[in-house]
C-alpha cells in the first residue's frame, strides 16, 4: 500500500506514523510550509519533539515522507495492454477527493520549495522521481509494443502535460480537477501528441 | 505597454506608480504574499497607507496590478501569419529573466490564491484573463485560416499547456524556464496536438 521507508528506529507503530502524517498534512494545509514547526506537530500529535527528529531527522523529510505515505497505490505497475489503460489505471489510484488535496498540497509547497533546498531534495527524491518512474516504465512498454515511436518528441513533455494539468486546473478553471477532467485532458492532449 | 487601467485618482506619477508596483513585487518574491502587508509596502516605498488604500483598495489589487504592470507587451496582437510565429511572438515578450521572475512570482501567489477570493478574483481579471485572451486571438486567427481545425478537442487545453510547462519546468526539471524550453515545448506539444 505505501512505498514509505522503514523509519529509522523501530520506535513507533504504523498506525501511530499514519497517525502523525495525517497530522502534519493538515497543519501543512492549514499554516502552510513555512509556519510549520516541530513544536506544533509534537504539539498536536503528543509526540515528544526528540522522537520527530530522531525518526525523521527534520521538517523537509517529515513533510515529504507525510506526502508520500498519504499517496495511494503505486506498488505494483499495472501493465493493462494500452497506454490509454496504463494511464487511466494510474490515474485511478487517486479518487476526486485525493486530486483535490493532492492540487492543495503542491500549491502549499510550490513557493516553500523554491526557498528550501532541503524540502526540494526530499520532495524530489519522495514524490516527483516515484511518479516519473511510473509513468516512464507505462511509456516505455508503449514503446516496446510499438504503440509510441521511441522517436516522439513529446516523450520527456509527458510529466509537465500531466503534473501541470493538475496545478493550472485549479488555476485557470478556478476548480479542483476531476478524474473526468484528467481523462478528456489524456484523450484530448497527452495520448493524441504521442500519437496514440 | 502597460495595460494597467488608471489609477483611481491622478494623485502620483506613472513614474512613481512604476516604483511602488517594483517594490511591491520584491517584498512579494522576498516575505510572500501572507506576510507582505500595507504597512510594509508604506515603509518600503515611503508612501502613506491613506494613499495606498486610496489608488488600490487593498493588497490584493495592489498585488496584482503591480504583476499586470511588470508583464511586457501585450498592448497590441502580433499577427505573424502563422500559429507557431504568434506564438514564438507572444513568447518574446518575455525574455529569461522575465520568465525566472514569472515563475517565482506564481509560485509565491499559488498558495496565497488557494485562501483568499479577492486575490483569486484580482489575479484572473489582471492576468490570467488577459494571457487566456492573447492566446485565443492567436488561436482564432489559426482556425480563421485553416491551419487548426476548429473542433480539435485539445484547443481548450492550449493555456493549461502552456501555463502549465511554465510551472512544472522549475518543480520537475529543476531549473527555471527559458525561451529555449518553451520554444521545444510548443515545438513538441502544444503545435503538434493542434495538428500543426
Amino acid at each position: 500500500m505505501t512505498e514509505v521507508a522503514a523509519p529509522r528506529r523501530g520506535r513507533i507503530t504504523p498506525e501511530r506514523e499514519a497517525e502523525l502524517y495525517a497530522a502534519v498534512l493538515d497543519l501543512l494545509r492549514e499554516v502552510g510550509y513555512d509556519s510549520l514547526t516541530m513544536d506544533t506537530v509534537a504539539a498536536r500529535t503528543r509526540a515528544s519533539k526528540a522522537t520527530l527528529y530522531r525518526q525523521w531527522g527534520g521538517k523537509a523529510e517529515l513533510v515529504a515522507r507525510a506526502m508520500r505515505h498519504h499517496k495511494p497505490g503505486g506498488a505494483a505497475d499495472t501493465d493493462t495492454g494500452s497506454l490509454r489503460g496504463d494511464f487511466y489505471a494510474l490515474l485511478s489510484h487517486e479518487d476526486d477527493t485525493d486530486l483535490e488535496e493532492s492540487s492543495a498540497l503542491m500549491r502549499a509547497l510550490a513557493m516553500a520549495m523554491h526557498h528550501n533546498p532541503d524540502l526540494r531534495r526530499a520532495f524530489r527524491e519522495l514524490i516527483i522521481e516515484p511518479e516519473l518512474d511510473e509513468l516512464n516504465r507505462a511509456i516505455r512498454r508503449a514503446v516496446d509494443r510499438g504503440e509510441v515511436r521511441a522517436d516522439n518528441s513529446a516523450l520527456d513533455c509527458v510529466p509537465h502535460m500531466m503534473i501541470g494539468a493538475l496545478i493550472t486546473c485549479a488555476m485557470i478553471e478556478n476548480r479542483p480537477p476531476t478524474q473526468a477532467f484528467f481523462r478528456s485532458y489524456l484523450d484530448a492532449v497527452v495520448l493524441p501528441v504521442l500519437g496514440v
